[in-house]
This record gives C-alpha cells, structure tokens and sequence, in this order.
C-alpha cells in the first residue's frame, strides 16, 4: 500500500516485457493468478486474516486463450496509463473503454470484472492501486475524528467529523491519501444506518467520546479500508455492532475482520484484524429478553457451512460455541429489538453494559 | 412541513377523541384513509406533482378489524409520545416497540410499515412530522454549497460542501431543519456513485458552481426532500443525469419528479417539480456513438406499461416520443458509457453540449 505510483507502473512493463520476449523467441507467454476461493485460504490468528494458500492457475497463451490473453494485457496496459496519467477508472467505465479495444472487446462487465481481479491477484496489489476503483460507495462518520484530505489544487483540508450536526461524512472511493487526527477511545462500526442514526441522535459519540461508522450493511472496500486505516493510525480498538444472525456474523463481522475467500489477495489491506465482536450476540437474546425472528433455511445452511468450512470459525471456538447456541435456539435478532425496552435502552443500558466487559467480546 | 409540532399532536388528539366519543356513545367509530396506488393519483403540471384523485378506503371498528384499530391508534399515541418528547423512531424501531403492545403487537414488519403509511395518509402529513424516520440513508453532497445545521446542544454548525475533498457530505434522514446558502448556478442529481466520484475527480463543480448530488439509484425520501429543498429556496434550476433505460425513467426520474402512485400523500412534500432531464437521452445514443445494451423483457414491459398507465408520460408528449425511439431502437444505455470516448469526455464534451442546450432537456 505504501509502494509508489511508478513501482506498480514499472511492475506492469516487466510483465509485459516478458511476454513480449517470449513471443519474440516463438515461445508460448505465460501468466499465473493465484485461485480466488475459500479453498484457497488459510488462517493465523496472528497474521489476523485470511491468506492465500498458495495454488496457481497458469494460462498459456494459445489459440483458445487468446482473446482472454489479450483482453488480460490490454486491462494491464489501461492501468499503466491511469497510474502515469494519475487518473481512475470505475470498473464500469473501465468495461465501457474495452468498447474500443476492437475484438478484445469485453461482451459483458462481469468479464471484464473477472480479468480485474485476476490482474490485481496476480500483481499482488489492490485494485486502487492499478487506479481501478469501485463503483459503490458506502460508510458514514460522525463523531470524535479529523480526517486532513487535500482539494482539488493539492491544498490540506481539515473535515471535522463532530461539525456535521445530523449529518455525516461519507467515505470517499480511495481512502489511501487521508491522514487522520483523533482522541477517541474506540471506533463502532454499525451495520444499519438506523441504529448510526440512533446513536447520533443521542449525542452518543460525544458523550463516550468514539467514532460512530455506518457501514450501510457488508461494509464496502472503502469503508473496510478506513476502519482499518483507523485502527492502524490511532491504535484504539474497533467494535462490531450488527445484527444477531449468519448475515452478520459472517457476511459482514467475518468480512471486516478476517476477509473473505474470493478476495484473499486484498485482505492483509482491507480487514480488520483487530476488531472485536459488541453484539448482537444469542446470550444477548436471553440476557436482555429480545424479540426475535425463527432461523431461515438460509440462515441454517450458512452457519452450518460456517462450522464445517469457514477457518475462521474453525479456529475460535468460542464463535462455535455462539454459533451452536443459535442453531439450538432457532432464532435470530436484529439490532434494533432493543427499542422494545425503550428507544434509550441501547444507548443507556445495553451499550454500558456490554463495554464494561469488552473483554468478555467474542473474538 | 412548517406545521409546528403541537399541531401534529393536537391533530392526533382530536382524531383519538372523536374514536373515544364514538365508543362511549355505543356508536361504531370509523377512520378514512386515502387509496394509496397509481389508479388514485392525477398530474397536472401547474401543480407539478402525483395528487391523491380523491379515493378513500373507510375502515369501520367491528369484530373482524378490531385488531387493526387497536395497532392504529397504538400507533397514533406512539406518534404523540414522540413528537412531545423530541424523539424519534425509524420503521424497525416502531415495529420492536409493538412487542410491548400485548395482543395489538405486529406479528411481521411489513405490517406495522402499513399502517404507518396509512396514519400518515390520513392526517395528510408525513412520516418525518408524526417523528417515523426512514430507516435508509442515502445520497451525497459535493459543491458550492453550506448547509446550516445544529450541533447536539443546540448550537449553530456551518458545513460547506466545498471542504470535503474527495470525501462528500451525506445528507440526514431528516432535512427539514436544515438551512442553505449558495451562489450556484444548477443541481445535477446523479444516478450513479461511481458517476458522482468522477465528477468530483475532475472538480467539475469548482468549474462549473454548481452541486453534485449523488442519488445512489433511486433517491431516498431524504435526498429528495433536500434536492427539493435547494430547488424551493435556491431557485436554481435542477438537471437530473441517469442512466438511459426505464428504470432510469420512471423509478428515478418520475420518482424524483412528480412523485409515486402508492405515497400520492408525500408527493407534495417529495418531488421535485422544476428538475428537468438532462441525459442519457435514446437520442443520445445516436448523437454521441455511445455503447448499448439490449432492453431486456422487464424493460419493454415497464417502457409500455408507462405508455399505457403513467399519467406523467401520457401528459407529456416529448416524452412518448423518446420512450417510442427507445423501444425502436431495442437498447438500453448507461451514463458511463461516454467512457468509451475517453474519461474525461463526459465532463468536456458531453456535459457541455447539454448544458448549452438545457431548453431541450426532455420535461
């Protein structure tokens, strides 16, 4: 993340050259990328995420591969000239400029999305460091932090996040050139812009002096890389507040603290290793007496799969423990169920509670 | 929407009276709601927006609506107790607290979220005053713009759009107490976040003085209450540039407009009568060689359905005219796909020409 513009730009043409040596001898060019799967991951909880575990897919260059080939070597000379023209391209956009690449022309995003990724898997590098940015936005700030960005002619500029009344700073696409100021004793990172809401509503920033993210459901790219730039740069801790069911526990909590498989190459970027786990959690249905929903098939299927094949849970018992005494339970509980107690109980009674014991926070 | 808040409440009182009147007297009590579908709805454009046509469905206190009545004024009173306490409670929250409500308590969200809307129909009034906030956020902020807002205490906050950098202001689920200074010069409400980042990628507000809105699909009811909002007391024209397909028409578009069939009751409050349609045009797709993608069934489906249904569209003939040219043509069109010509065309060339001709923008 820290390497300059001009290394992954030379880091292109060297690729390239290869290939081009090759061809001029008559030999067949090859490029390798790693396997974008949960099968191809591994877990130290020191490292802090998921790694990939080391296998390769090898394309040769030959007639049935050479469109992909050549689609590949036009995707990576696209991001040599964003790099040295210091400009970006959406993933969409980047698939509407193929339209003039003649026959390597990609017939549908999803494959020109494909060779992205298989381009960044390869070159050991993030997509916004080949100027490649997503096309979704997501995650909102408020409380307790200074980001420093510059304008649009270079100048530094000051965003207050406590300035934004019942607003909120929304996180840019590229988060890599923002520096940050902070006195906060800890980041919570929420699942649904309700509860964000919520707890702006209640000052609840101010007076437990934290930074509130938003994260709008499974937390974008940005969003994961800011809570992680947070917890790098200020050196506090991050707590996870979402709903109690498999979509929370591992579409979103899992995903912004470990990874996920299919983007193994981007997650010693963009996890959180240390982030813990607030709530909701299945004791907290009992111990506060929740309204909740019956398990969906859906839900069964996932957390049992969770079980069986997620190394993430395969290694924590005490997120087994949890796991099992939801599946026996039935239930799931969303966030919000705490207004059943009062519209206050989360921030004055369920909040307290829970940081008071923060080391009692599965892991 | 300058009602003060006793009003609401008094509004409430009086209606709970009369029920309690009723019943005292053994007389069977009644509440009237609006007919909340496109089939009750009218378009003049004077008044620029959806009008309920005057339907009413009367719900009648007998055996089988016993069950209803009582969530209904449940829900009235929560409504008071909020508006005299200066609180607030999103859709999800409202449904957890009817878990405290005994037999009266909703079984499922959809169903709470029904009669909400029907309170409001029937005070004529809308979720934001009776203190309902929506549980959704969305759209962002980039431009010459300052926002007057107030910090937890009471006390005044200024945030200038100019100041976020590559970051956006995000706009709050409720506008109504915000106040605004400006000295631009238009709007443009954007579809697409990856649209809006690259508008703000190449200061095209700072050039142009104007302010980009970021709608992330279709607008929120915050971000169309605060376009409207500009629209009302900046007196500033507002272009709207979407992607060039019926969803993009209608659900945004028309939405933005003049509103939708099953909210009539809010349009009054949530359109935006003077926005105009900048782009993507069918007529577009010719004139600028752009990339297109097939309509597929859904989309001929909607395109005819509007023809056929939408009072909007049978009102205004330019637009008949475009949605004919779009079925002829058979294609679709999205608003990144000047990038085949060149990233920077959309904002040097494609932008420009339209602005120059903003007389012909479709109504």
């Amino acid at each position: 993340m820290t390497e300059n513009k001009s290394a992954v730009s030379e880091l292109i043409k060297q690729s390239a050259e290869d290939v081009h040596k090759k061809i001029i001898k008559s030999q067949k060019p090859t490029m390798s990328t790693p396997i974008r799967s949960l099968s191809n991951v591994k877990y130290h909880e020191k490292k802090g995420y998921f790694e990939m575990a080391g296998k390769n897919k090898l394309r040769t260059l030959t007639v049935s591969t050479v469109k992909t080939f050549a689609q590949t070597l036009k995707m990576m000379a696209l991001s040599k000239q964003l790099i040295d023209t210091d400009d970006m391209a959406t993933k969409r956009e980047a698939y509407y400029i193929s339209k003039n690449w003649g026959k390597a022309g990609f017939a549908e995003q999803p494959e020109s999305d494909t060779i992205m990724d298989d381009v960044e898997a390869s070159f050991g590098v993030n997509r916004e460091q080949l100027k490649f940015i997503p096309e979704e936005k997501g995650g909102d700030i408020a409380g307790s932090l200074i980001v420093i960005d510059k304008d649009g002619k270079g100048n530094p500029l000051r965003i207050d996040c406590t300035k934004f009344g019942s607003g909120a700073y929304s996180i840019p696409i590229d988060v890599e050139g923002l520096k940050f100021e902070s006195n906060a004793k800890f980041v919570l990172a929420i699942e649904t812009a309700g509860m964000f809401q919520r707890l702006v509503k209640y000052d609840y920033w101010d007076k437990q002096n934290c930074i509130l993210v938003s994260m709008g459901g499974v937390p974008t790219r940005a969003c994961r890389r800011f809570i992680r730039r947070l917890s790098d740069e200020l050196n506090i801790p991050v707590y996870a507040f979402v709903d109690g069911d498999p979509y929370g526990y591992f579409n979103i909590y899992r995903t912004l603290k470990v990874g996920s498989g299919n983007a193994a190459h981007l997650n010693q970027y963009f996890c959180v290793p240390r982030v813990s786990f607030l709530g909701v959690t299945p004791q907290d249905v009992i111990d506060y007496d929740l309204p909740t929903h019956p398990l969906k098939e859906v839900d069964i299927k996932r957390a049992k799969d969770a079980l069986k094949n997620d190394p993430f849970v395969k290694y924590h018992k005490p997120w087994q423990k949890s796991i099992n005494q939801m599946l026996k339970m039935g239930v799931r509980v969303e966030q919000q169920a705490f207004a059943k107690h009062g519209l206050d109980f989360v921030v004055n009674k369920y909040l307290p509670d829970k940081l008071a014991n923060n080391k009692n926070f599965l892991p």
